[in-house]
């Protein structure tokens, strides 16, 4: 490329002074643009399946504030919807799926994945030409327990009980379906790579709710294997892993997945975030609820990340998606004040 | 005390084999003598304020099981609901109260809180002298945080960004609260210890959800004021501190806030809690989920824990409250296991 991208420097290891920022669902419904558009799609997959208005609300605030990486505007639950899994989205109610036991995971057929997704590999090529070269253009996937957990409950929950004991008691099939939506995600991954995504991020977003070994066997080894089988066809693949709510067990999940770097909610210490940048680039870790109540709230926030973080390889982020009642000014002075001008 | 309690004999340090057990929220659901006791109360509420009732479900499970200690039946919104906020449970969609904004925070009077919790002295009383000699009793309340997160959203709520708001937004008016509920915290566990308590848990079941700054503002600091003044009266005092979902700040806890033991969520590693228990007495951590996913899954999950933790001071407990799925015949399974009997 002929412009370095700022983020690739900090995914390699180095340090940017100030920090790239970019925002977990910054193509969101707190920008007007964005429900504007939003509006014009029958529904939200249609929203991820059209790449003219994919890219359209992927691009908005790259043209609003600049952000250091653009990321594909897609959902984690394309893949279950790849497998037929009837996902649909309820107005102010979440993702509903057909429910799935373990012998729906037998007759799962990924087979048509990439035909199902092509619009979304459309999306991301036009993406790579429509962006400023210095932008980076990140790909990314659900991690394979995440999905799962809506896949077996049909719905979100808020502890994930129902994949919870299913994982206890149907321990097979629970590795066999993680093992596959591991498999799909590598192959839908390498896709985004080859068509112009500079780097990807693999959202774990529910890992915080299992135990010790439930973590390992359900989040660190279906990740690992992504990372492997990205890696066998792609060695220079450069990968975020984003296990929100690990706490302690952030502590070896680079070492034992592979991934080049962490991306950390907003209850991570910053004490423990510098040991753990250590080892390689992080990025995070603003709480969301800062932008919400703003700026004085906003800079005490930034400045502490800055101290602990900003002499090592940090991409800025928030510490997990921004919500809808976020004031775009205000993320506007969230985004100068990290770059030293607000 | 003629006979030495053994949940005693751990929280000052010592290591007691097989370790002693309880379960939190043991007078539950899942008892079918619970759901009987409960169906002649009028509400939830009339149970925790009715000693006859509340007596006779807290030793319920005493008598099935012959549990290590017994935990006073009661709520975390008592002291809510002694502050007039209108407290009230709506079958299947939990507990409800009339929010709270700055302005009905400096009008909270707590004069009354002793009187309106007569009846749970009363019962601390009776249990104490109906319990076997041998079984500790524990007395309890909310941390005022979490109780706070209750009182602001007026409800539960999966991340409690009503009362994170608040706290960023009304940073004095939080802080009011906090003091507030901490000083009638630390009333209210005093008068459970001088009524026959052997010493207390506080359950800050919400202090997963703040980041760094916030859980040292809203959880640590609270916690300690109710831990220092609990001890200015009785300094002699035991205190179990259950941050649930602390992750990674359960690092320094115990030192930040003076608590003699920590409960552990199931999601702590057991490695981790091996190191926290160097430094004094732990409880936890089974998931509740392994009780309901049957006896293999509860034979794992205990042999890790006691593999982990057995060597020295630990109460075996779950990571959280059990859940009405779960088969008394199976928690009975697990109580016999941990005490090498199964």
């Amino acid at each position: 490329m002929a412009v370095e991208r700022k983020i690739m420097k900090v995914l390699k290891g180095e340090t940017v002074t100030p920090p790239p920022i970019w925002i977990m669902r910054q193509a969101g419904r707190y920008l007007p643009e964005y429900r504007k558009t939003r509006a014009t799609a029958k529904g939200f997959l249609d929203l991820c399946y059209t790449p003219d208005l994919a890219v359209e609300v992927t691009l908005q605030p790259i043209r609003r504030y600049g952000l250091d990486a653009s990321i594909l505007f897609s959902d984690i639950l394309v893949l279950p919807d790849a497998l037929d899994c009837n996902v649909r989205f309820v107005e102010g109610e979440g993702p509903r799926l057909d429910p799935i036991n373990a012998d729906g995971i037998a007759r799962l057929d990924p087979t048509g994945m990439h035909d199902h997704l092509a619009p979304v590999y459309e999306a991301v090529r036009r993406l790579r030409q429509e962006l400023p070269e210095e932008t980076t253009l990140l790909g990314f996937c659900g991690a394979p327990w995440t999905v799962a957990t809506y896949m077996i409950a049909g719905r979100g929950t808020p502890d994930q009980a129902p994949a919870r004991l299913f994982g206890y008691r149907e321990r097979a099939a629970m590795e066999r379906l993680l093992d596959l939506l591991a498999d799909m995600s590598a192959a839908y991954l390498l896709r985004q790579l080859e068509e112009g995504a500079d780097a990807v991020q693999v959202f774990d977003s529910w890992s915080g709710v299992l135990d010790e070994e439930m973590f390992e066997a359900f989040c660190v080894r279906p990740m690992k294997r992504i990372v492997d089988t990205v890696r066998a066809q792609k060695p220079d693949a450069t990968i975020i892993g984003f296990p929100k709510g690990a706490g302690m067990l952030y502590r070896d999940y680079r070492q034992r997945t592979g991934v080049d770097a962490l991306g950390l909610d907003w209850t991570v210490p910053l004490s423990f975030a510098a040991e753990l940048q250590k080892d390689g680039p992080v990025q995070g870790n603003l709480d969301p609820l800062r932008v919400v109540a703003g700026r004085e709230t906003i800079r005490d926030g930034v400045d502490r990340i800055l101290d602990a973080l900003g002499n090592g390889p940090l991409i800025f982020n928030l510490g997990h998606g921004i919500t809808p009642q976020a004031d775009p000014d205000d993320v506007g002075y969230l985004v100068d004040h990290v770059r030293g001008k607000a």
